[in-house]
């Protein structure tokens, strides 16, 4: 009989690498909020090298959603400028497996499905610029409450390429009113991060509906005094991604992210080699 | 007889899109430094869509020298992201042409030569730092005397992306040894536009043998009281295409910039369309 995974807390003392191996070796296949502090933690999008031009090209057209921290070689698992012997077969907790613009799997390694022609492209996420806000005295309430971040379709077009295109996802945080120009300057300072809020107010300047009625993750109530804030959302590439019907697209499951080396605080996302 | 092309004193006070009028439409060919103050201006890098992917990943290990702004689509000239109606075979005062990694001829246009299988790239430069600089209080000599900023090949290794690897070229400016930790902060504000400085003090730390010898530009002396700072130069991407031997590459010439509708201080450098 094999040993039991490990738990989200035996983890939580580990440096990036050593939860990279618990992932590996270990089995641990939960989600990595809270995991290796301070180290930046990244969206993927795998897919074919036929694509992979287009799609950067996508990704720079839409920097606040689309934050490229690194992309591999054509064909090689490894990404030497986020982290040390990182394997992208392996060394994340959950993946999601796209054929056609359709979810088929969910699974817990790639190494069956990896081929020469793949191209991995990490995107910054949510993490960084949340954990720089509470270290600046703006609670984050979806955190505090141990919620998923409400998630929403907005009007907002995207900058076309190729054959991505798509509307922007948001994310929503509620902030004290007197502290919503704070919360601006702060995420700006991490464009690796999704930056600045995309705007703030009443939601249907942005074709939302109803706040309370995320279209992903769990609904976090706007109290008196507080404004919703929105964000760029890492959930619109993988949406873009499902809509473009590749052949074969692999991204992390939400939530089960790749930790990198790098300091979530860092002037660029590359590791000096 | 046609009229004599405008001087750089008749374009002065010209918005972004009428300098590229100028240059379109006028025969302006001369350099672009403190024209349309405000707005990003760009190195470009021109070349066949079969090694652009190479090269996104080159630009993404070594953002510092090599920070992408504006990526066109696929044999389209146009590149609306960075301004309106911009005309990249037109728009740009001198190119230089580059065949199996030779030098071949400096053009005012390149119609003649555009391909449906040409890729641009632009780049940010110094400019934009330059002025946050200068506006902070930070002299910077070479633009107070007219010269040309020093440029030195460096022994800094970059990381490599299939054919293209190489060196890092650097910049200097010196500045007060009071204010070198405030030229870290400002510049680090615009990673569009090579960030913070990648080191101050030694040259020979860099490999630099003698900081009145550039490898290009004029000689700046560092005077008492002065430290000499170093920053990624966007002459670094124009080496390593040179070495990568491509059997066509199309780049600005020197100091003859892309002038893009994009404010120098906008969060990204995606116009909104």
């Amino acid at each position: 009989m094999s040993p039991l995974p490990p738990r989200h807390a035996d983890l939580s003392h580990l440096t990036a690498d050593q939860v990279r191996l618990a992932i590996r070796q270990d089995g641990y296949a939960r989600h990595t909020a809270g995991l290796a502090a301070g180290k930046l933690q990244c969206n993927l999008a795998i897919l074919p090298a036929q694509d992979a031009l287009d799609f950067l090209r996508f990704c720079q057209r839409n920097p606040k959603p689309c934050p490229v921290v690194g992309i591999s070689d054509t064909g090689n698992p490894f990404m030497p400028t986020l982290g040390h012997d990182i394997d992208i077969r392996t060394d994340v907790p959950r993946y999601r497996v796209f054929r056609n613009g359709q979810f088929t799997d969910e699974i817990t390694d790639i190494k069956a499905l990896w081929r020469d022609d793949l191209v991995t492209v990490a995107l910054g996420c949510s993490f960084t610029f949340e954990n720089a806000l509470i270290a600046n005295g703006i609670p984050v309430r979806h955190i505090e409450s141990d919620q998923t971040v409400p998630m929403f379709k907005s009007n907002i077009a995207l900058t076309p390429a190729g054959r991505f295109a798509g509307e922007m996802v948001v994310t929503m945080r509620p902030v004290a009113a007197g502290r919503v120009q704070d919360a601006y300057q702060i995420s700006r300072a991490f464009p690796q991060a999704h930056g600045a809020p995309i705007g703030h107010g009443d939601p249907a300047q942005f074709g939302i509906a109803d706040l309370m009625k995320p279209d992903w993750g769990d609904p976090v109530e706007v109290q008196d005094g507080e404004i919703p804030v929105y964000w760029a959302c890492g959930v619109t590439p993988q949406n873009v991604l499902l809509a473009a019907n590749l052949p074969l697209c692999i991204t992390h499951a939400p939530g089960h992210m790749l930790i990198a080396d790098v300091a979530e605080d860092a002037e660029t996302t590359i590791l000096k080699t």
